[in-house]
């Protein structure tokens, strides 16, 4: 089964953890966010690229949820002491060798698709992660603070702002220009479910979906989505100071019909938002709290599975291993109350 | 009084830690060797000129005598992990914070000698340091090997080949396109005496000395050299494969006779090396080894007063302050046989 998903960080990583597990015999192909991606020190930043590939690739930070684990700070406290700007991003020592080697390759000339491909050898993410673009596409926010307004860099209204101040706008710059990374259109085209995890619908699927074509063929395709809001409030992440800066409530309601017919097909939403409706999607309500790998996994099954449904399929074959596996923690999962509605 | 130094790494980052404790009032400046620079992992390298500005702002590894004390090696590991060649250059992070910095402001446009002076800025060396020069021009080393003769970077000679295979011919590449560095030959013309350290005669002051106009500025000044060589071996380091590349034998006389007239006018060698002469050079014999700082900074005092003698002044004046300093460490510098014979 071939199976496409476009990630933000933290949130979209998590899932796909999940989704490795649910689909162990599947291709997946997963659309990194680079409308984030920022240069520091002349060194070039992939922040979401880089949760995921650290995530599936067991490098990741577990209780922070982005940065390597057993990370140091020692460069950063240096570029500090020579009085280096900015000082408010954390870049860590083991974070930095990525964005060295990164920026050592683009300058060589390689595209970021090459790029991460390069990278991705190392921490064999057991799936192939491209890039929305090659291109410079790059979240900008307009904000209005003492110095006016104007438009910043997304991590500075992010990180250094904490989103404190409103967005009153948030524009993908480049976005026209921008053209969807080599094999990003022909994965969707060889689809058989695309899956979107519960990333920031904003500035993570949103920002991915406004690369040229990638919309397009995404609405000829089953795809169902994993509803980033339960119960009025983002799963984690600041989602709700973006949807505010583009009108949209932060509800599962509102996102659902922000991403929109035809895009979606199916959507699920957790038990405390059913009742969420719209003309030409199947919703389902089933817990959405990724307490683990497991529970992550049981989203992704019921994402599957209703995409296959969708699909007039017979649902995802559950391999004996992915079976052995969730068995072996079933009882956590069903502790933890997030025991699978799936049929299989 | 104006004093200029040459200098490589850490011979001469050594001395001139005794020059600045030897001449406290006085206005050094210290054109350094950029002959050794490299470009590793997409960052500019610097090596002799961080020796100099990690070793005078206090920042060195003493018994390393290159690289930052308290120093972690967390991104070459992962860079290695990332099979990022070459491996056998040891950067450590701290010293991967300065090569960002200076990338990052070379990129900018900025010539070497502006992004050195803002290094500086943080590390307080007390003396004015400036690269040779602002364009590349690089020292390479031709060997033959298993590979055929071929002319490899120094550093790989130096570092990875520790100077085991022959080197056939040391090669200034760019030499004849390089200027001097703004500032440069005006230290010299200002300069009431130059010193050049015992750091390496063909890798860091004769590289120095090929940038056209550097020699011929220095030939109308009064000039003190302390040999590198003591009994026929360096003092560190492995000067004796680069004089031998060059056809000159590693003796004190061999040396001062590279240099020559009319550069030379004074020249200190160890007591053991007494009876080195050449005409027109006034050579003096004394302890040269370089225990600690107050020994270095006795060496610097001979061969300023030495400077002061042939110039017809009446030399250095001892500053209450430096008296001071070193008679705090007198008994030390006794114990070590590095007592002055200096006459003041």
């Amino acid at each position: 089964m071939r199976i496409v998903s476009l990630a933000g960080g933290i949130g979209g990583a998590r899932f796909l953890r999940g989704l490795r597990t649910a689909a162990p015999d599947s291709e997946i192909t997963v659309i990194g966010n680079t409308g984030d991606d920022i240069s520091l020190y002349g060194l070039r930043v992939c922040p979401d690229l880089d949760t995921v590939m650290y995530t599936l690739g067991g490098g990741i930070n577990e209780e922070q949820g982005w940065g390597r684990r057993e990370e140091s700070h020692v460069v950063k406290e240096e570029l500090a002491a020579y009085g280096v700007e900015p000082q408010w991003f954390g870049l860590g020592d083991r974070d930095f060798a990525t964005h060295i080697v990164r920026t050592q390759m683009l300058d060589a000339g390689y595209p970021l698709s090459a790029v991460t491909e390069a990278l991705c050898a190392r921490w064999q993410p057991g799936v192939r992660l491209i890039p929305m673009t090659d291109d410079r596409a790059e979240t900008h926010v307009v904000v209005s603070d003492e110095r006016g307004r104007r438009a910043i860099h997304f991590q500075e209204w992010w990180v250094r702002l904490r989103a404190s101040v409103p967005a009153e706008q948030i524009i993908l710059v480049g976005a026209d220009q921008a053209a969807p990374a080599p094999g990003v259109l022909e994965a969707v085209a060889a689809a058989d479910a695309v899956i979107l995890p519960p990333s920031n619908p904003v500035v993570s699927i949103g920002t991915i979906l406004q690369i040229k074509g990638i919309r397009e063929a995404l609405e000829s395709k089953t795809v169902v989505g994993v509803s980033p809001i339960i119960g009025g409030a983002p799963v984690r992440g600041m989602a709700d100071a973006c949807l505010t800066a583009i009108g949209v409530e932060t509800t599962a309601q509102a996102v659902l019909e922000l991403y929109g017919t035809p895009l979606v097909n199916g959507w699920l939403v957790a038990e405390e938002d059913a009742g969420v409706a719209l003309d030409g999607v199947e919703v389902q309500a089933r817990p959405l709290i990724m307490h683990d790998v497991p529970a992550a996994a049981d989203i992704a099954r019921a994402a599957l599975d209703l995409a296959a449904r969708l699909a007039g399929g017979a649902g995802v074959p559950a391999s004996p291993d992915a079976q052995r596996e969730a068995a072996g923690t079933g009882t956590e999962r069903e502790a933890a109350g997030t025991g699978t509605e799936d049929a299989r």
